[in-house]
């Protein structure tokens, strides 16, 4: 593994051909937007390039990316983007994980798998990464670059709300919003618009909130069942995760998703006062100090109890 | 009434004295932000000036704008910032609607009535100006004026999120972030806190959702006996509004509360194909295209009797 910067990350793409971007499993707006993003980019140079991902893509990301001919072709060159260990890729994992040339990412907790690393740990998304390695690239940062970067910056901090947002973000985005990102639509589709199907989620949700450790834990459940009966998918509940952390006093937000196997996943949300990435590590998971997950081969009931217990053995 | 830019705006404040600034009634983000960033900068240049306004401030907001030592004085130069028009004084409208000296604004809807004012229809929020009007005055912008500014921009903006963002926007919050601001702090205040009562009201709020005009149009009704059930109050329920537009194919969303009078407030929020304002207007209210309100005197079932009516006349 050896660490570049932005202009060493440039030059390495601009060597190569066939480039295959690869894209963390149940995909985000920052991996997607990074991915779609250098993608367009890559084959604006006149490169061949293709984005994938082990997970279906959800429908809204590609309203905001558009349809993009991608040619097929043997890959010579493998970036993984946004992706903090080989273990993300999903189902694509075993393929590709030792064979990774690049990786281009933000997460403090990048286990540094890839031959080459390009990683900002004071950026917000691996998009606001990505928007300085486009512009060496030497093509002109069209609307549609634009829209899938500001896509991954807005959706991967909360629509600017984290405290991972820096100067930096905000000029970042200044500029795609310059450079044409339509960020009233992008954010209305990401942030505004809830399924009716969701919505009726939510609202189980809420009310099947639990509280813990001096209402200092709050705990969402979501099981199968739950998605039975309202018609809500998985891929539809990002948005239920920084709920957990919405109520006065909470420290800790655990949501956990009961998934069809029977495992349990969990997303964690916390403040300052405790590591989310930490506390995923003892169940094997990670992520960032306030936002981290992890999976349990359990039910939902031992996983909370499991998770709970933990919680507790941090706030003391 | 004249139009003043922001040269003109500071030249005159400079040359003034013993400033009031009046922000509206049941105050927001940006107007208070708005009030103490230029009060603040006001004392700085060693002039005279206070903030007030006709009802209670949260005490969220003062967290932010910390204790600011306002001297008393007789008025010579009147202010009003991210006041439309007079009558949202509240009850300072009798006393000064009149006697207005300046005016610094963002609403379309301004109905220019001070002597001087200083309109800027694109800009998100007062604060986006009033960080103009500032930076002229010569005076070093401090963290505390751009927690002051920042506050405004990010809670008139629903967090960057609605499309009243432009690169200009992002472009102050990024200034003001290396001013000093904390905007992973504020916000956290401002959009990430649920007051345990808040949460409860907020449950009883969705629980009670209604759909009109094939689902164009959702109303959330807030009555007294909801407050008394769950001891929130009305100044926590802000965020209410934005909810009744979330959801899949509404056009319009309105937030009906009940006043203890009796009258009736409501709060309304559009998506492009409705203008807000137009429809307040209806009713004697106004404000920007896709947030607007108006009070009925009148009770909720009437009020959202005669609201629905006219929305589905909109929607024809």
């Amino acid at each position: 593994m050896m660490r570049i910067n932005v202009d060493e990350c440039a030059k390495m793409l601009m060597e190569q051909d066939n480039i295959l971007i690869l894209t963390h499993a149940h995909p985000d707006g920052d991996t997607l937007g990074a991915g779609f993003g250098l993608c367009r980019a890559l084959l604006k140079t006149g490169k061949k390039a293709r984005v994938i991902c082990a997970d279906e893509i959800p429908s809204k990301y590609m309203s905001i990316f558009k349809e993009l001919k991608m040619p097929e072709f043997e890959e010579d060159f493998i970036v993984a983007v946004d992706v903090a260990t080989p273990n993300l890729l999903g189902d694509l994992c075993e393929k590709y994980e030792n064979r990774i040339d690049l990786c281009i990412d933000h997460h403090k907790s990048n286990s540094e798998y890839a031959k080459k690393l390009l990683l900002d740990v004071d950026a917000a998304a691996a998009c606001e990464t990505i928007l300085e390695v486009v512009k060496k690239l030497g093509v002109e940062v069209d609307k549609e670059i634009a829209d899938c970067l500001f896509t991954g910056i807005s959706t991967d901090t909360g629509c600017f709300r984290y405290s991972s947002v820096t100067a930096n973000t905000f000029k970042a985005a200044a500029e795609l919003v310059e450079l044409g990102a339509e960020n009233g639509f992008i954010n209305r589709i990401m942030f505004e618009t809830k399924t009716k199907t969701y919505a009726a989620l939510e609202r189980l949700a809420i009310e099947g909130m639990q509280f813990f450790s001096n209402d200092r834990v709050c705990v969402i459940t979501i099981t199968q069942d739950m998605y039975k009966q309202t018609g809500a998918k998985e891929h539809e509940t990002e948005a239920i995760a920084p709920l957990t952390r919405q109520i006065e006093g909470v420290e800790i937000g655990l949501t956990i998703r009961e998934k069809p196997n029977g495992e349990c996943k969990c997303s964690i949300r916390t403040f300052e006062s405790v590591d989310a990435a930490k506390l995923a590590s003892f169940f094997g998971g990670g992520g960032h100090k306030q936002a981290a997950a992890c999976r349990l081969e359990c039910s939902v009931e031992e996983a909370e109890k499991r998770l709970v217990a933990k919680c507790e053995e941090l706030l003391k």
